[in-house]
C-alpha cells in the first residue's frame, strides 16, 4: 500500500470515465467525487474516443448491460488499452448468470483488463473454481481464497481484487489481504461498484496498478469501518450517506494507522 | 396479515428480480436489501430465463419503459407465469398517460400479474373508473376506493394493492385496509416503487399472495410511520435514508403492535 | 427576483417533464418534489406528446444521451416550443466533448431553448469563448463571466444561467448575479442538474422566464448555503440529503432576507 497515493489523487483530481451500472450509477459518481476524483459517464459510442482520451482511467461495470451496449463497452475497453489508460472491470453476477460469464469471456478476447474487482462468487467463476453464487451476492463456497485470486490473476494476467469479509488482492505472484471491513458494505447495494471506480481513481495517478488496487481497497475499507464504528446499530441508509462523507474526510494518516493490510508469504 | 412472514423473509433472503424504473432503481434495490431480500436487476432479454429461474419473485415496474424494452418486459412476465414465480406489476402513471394504459392492457393479454400495486389514479384507470390523475401522482377522484379495488381485482383476477392515505388491498372478494401512513411517502419519489418490490420479496416466501401483499403493506407503512414519528418536521431527504434504516430494523413484534390493519365486512 | 414565485409554485404544484441524465435522475426527481413541484420522466417518444401536454415545463438534460435518444429529445423540444411550454436545456459537458457541442448545435437548429443552465465551461463553449473545461466540471478560464453570459444569451436569444461560485444570469441585455453559494454543491454530483429542473418548476408558474431563472437560482443557492452553515465540516453525503430537506423547508421570507442578488449596471 502506498498511502501517499491518496494525497496525490486529491491533488491531481483525475477524470475517471465509467460505463456504469444503471442501478448504482449516482452513488458511484458521488463516491468518485467524494474521494477527490472527477467522474464522467457515457452511454454513447460516438463520444467514446474523446471520453477515454480525456480520462486518467476507465472503469467498465458489467452490472446491467444490454446486448446493444456491448459494442460501446467493447470499443471503450479497446480504446483504453490502445491509449494506455488503466482499465478496471467489475464483472457483476458473472458467477450467477451463464450469459454474463460468456459475455465477459468474449470481451476479454477483445481487450485486456488491468484490474478486475469482484466478490468471491464472481472471481471464482472467472477462475473456473466451483462456487455457489447467489444473484449479485457472493454466495458460498469452500475453495481457498488465496488460490482463487492467484489463479484468476494468472489466467487473465491482471490484478485481481476479491472483496469480502477479508479482501484478497493479487498480481498472480503475491497476495495481499485487507482485513478492515464492516457488514454494512453488504447491506448497501453498490458498495462494490463504488470501490471498483475508486480503484480506477487510484490507478489514474500511478503506473503501479497493484499498489493502486491495494491502496484503494484499504482506503475504502477503513472509511467504511470508521463510519460503522460511529453508528449505534446497523443502519444501511445512514451508512451509505456517511460513507460518502468519510471518503471525503479520511486522511492518509488515518489509513496508515488503521489499515490492516498484510502480504502473505508465498512458497 | 401474517407478521411471521417478515422473519421468514429475512431467514430465506429471497432473490427478487426487477425490471425497474430507471428513476428510482437504486433506492428500490436498497429497499429490497434493507428488508432482508436480495435484489437483481436486468435490462437484457438474453438473460431473462436465467434471471427468472434464479429468483423467488419477479417485479415489473412500468415507470419509464421504452418501446424497445417491451419485448424484455413481455418475455420476463411470461417466464414468471410459466415458472410459477409470483409476478408483481407496478403500472406507473397508467392513469395519466393513455399510451401507458394501452401498453399495460396489451401486456396483460400476454401474462397474468399475481399482484398489482398502484396509487388511486392508477388503479382507478385499470378498473375503468373515472378519476383525475396528475402525472405520476394519484390526483383526485370521488369514487369509492373499496369499489375500485374490488372491481380491479375482479377484472384482472389478481390481488390489488392501492396505496394512499389509507391502503386498500383486495383479492376481488375481501378488502383489507391499512391505516398506517405518513405524508412523507408522497414527498419521496419512489416510495411506491419500493413497496412494489418489497411486496415481491414477501410473495417470494409464501404461496398466499393476498397475505404477502397485506403483510408487505403493513410492514412498509409501519416502518415509514416510525421514521416520521422521529422527525422534528417534514424532512423528505432524511426520511428516505431513515426509511432504509428502519426497513432493516423493524421487527415483527413492532409491526404486530403498531399495524392498523382491518378486514372490511362485505355484503 | 420574485420571491413570491416560490409560494405560487408550491400552491400550483406544476408537473415538470424531464428527459433526464441517468446518472442523477433520482436526485433530480426528489429535488423537484421537495421544492413543491411534481416530476415526470420519460424515455419513450410515443408518449412525448401526452407528456409535454400535461406538463407546465420541459427540461432536457443532455448529460448522458445516446444517439438513439436524440430523436426523443428533438421531438420533445419541438413539442415544448409548439405547445408554448417553457423549455430548459442543461448542456452537460458541452465544453469538454466536441461530439456533445456539435449535437447541441444541431438540436438548437430544431428547437429554441427558453433557458439554458450550465457551468462556466459549458456556457463559454456555447458562446464560443476560449475556456479549458474538465470533464463535467467547469474547469478554468480567464474570460469575463459577464461578457460570456451576455454573449451566449444574445447568440441563442435565450436566458442563460451560468452557475459557479457566483451565478450569472442574463437575458442578453441585463446581467444579474447571485452570490449565495457553498463549495458543497461542487462535491455533490447532480447539483446543477437539480437546479436546471427546479428552474423548470419556476418557469412553469410564470411567463417571465428571466424572473423564474433568477428566483430559482437564489432559492436553490440560499437553501444550499443554509445546509452548509449547519454542517460542522464538508460532508458531501449529508449535504445532498439535507439539501432535499431544505428545499422543502426554505421559505420566501428566508430567501428574501438571505439572498445576495444584484443587477449589474450595464453601459
Amino acid at each position: 500500500m502506498q498511502v501517499e497515493l491518496l494525497a496525490k489523487l486529491r491533488s491531481v483530481n483525475p477524470v475517471v470515465m465509467n460505463i456504469s451500472n444503471f442501478v448504482t450509477v449516482q452513488d458511484v459518481a458521488n463516491g468518485i467525487n467524494a474521494i477527490g476524483a472527477s467522474p464522467i459517464m457515457s452511454e454513447e459510442i460516438k463520444e467514446a474516443a474523446e471520453m477515454v482520451q480525456m480520462s486518467a482511467a476507465v472503469v467498465l461495470n458489467l452490472g446491467a448491460f444490454t446486448d446493444e451496449a456491448l459494442g460501446h463497452i467493447r470499443q471503450t475497453g479497446l480504446l483504453a488499452n490502445q491509449l494506455h489508460k488503466p482499465l478496471i472491470v467489475d464483472p457483476v453476477a458473472v458467477g450467477a448468470v451463464a450469459y454474463r460469464k460468456q459475455t465477459v469471456a468474449d470481451l476479454f478476447n477483445v481487450f485486456h483488463p488491468d484490474i478486475i474487482r469482484g466478490n468471491a462468487g464472481e472471481i471464482a467463476a472467472l477462475a473456473d473454481v466451483a462456487w455457489q453464487s447467489k444473484g449479485v451476492d457472493a454466495g458460498e463456497g469452500h475453495a481457498d481464497p488465496v488460490a482463487i485470486v492467484k489463479k484468476a490473476a494468472q489466467k487473465y494476467q491482471t490484478i485481481i481484487v476479491m472483496t469480502g469479509e477479508t479482501d484478497y488482492i493479487s498480481d498472480g505472484k503475491q497476495v495481499v489481504t485487507v482485513e478492515n471491513n464492516t457488514p454494512l458494505f453488504q447491506l448497501h447495494v453498490g458498495s462494490g461498484d463504488m470501490l471498483s471506480s475508486i480503484i480506477g481513481a487510484f490507478a489514474g495517478v500511478t503506473s503501479d496498478y497493484f499498489e493502486a488496487a491495494q491502496t484503494a481497497a484499504v482506503v475504502f475499507a477503513v472509511a467504511g469501518e470508521q463510519v460503522a464504528d460511529q453508528l449505534p446499530t446497523e443502519l444501511p441508509g445512514t451508512f451509505a450517506i456517511k460513507l460518502l462523507d468519510q471518503l471525503h474526510l479520511v486522511t492518509p494518516e488515518t489509513v496508515a494507522a488503521k489499515g490492516r493490510i498484510k502480504q502473505l508469504e508465498m512458497d
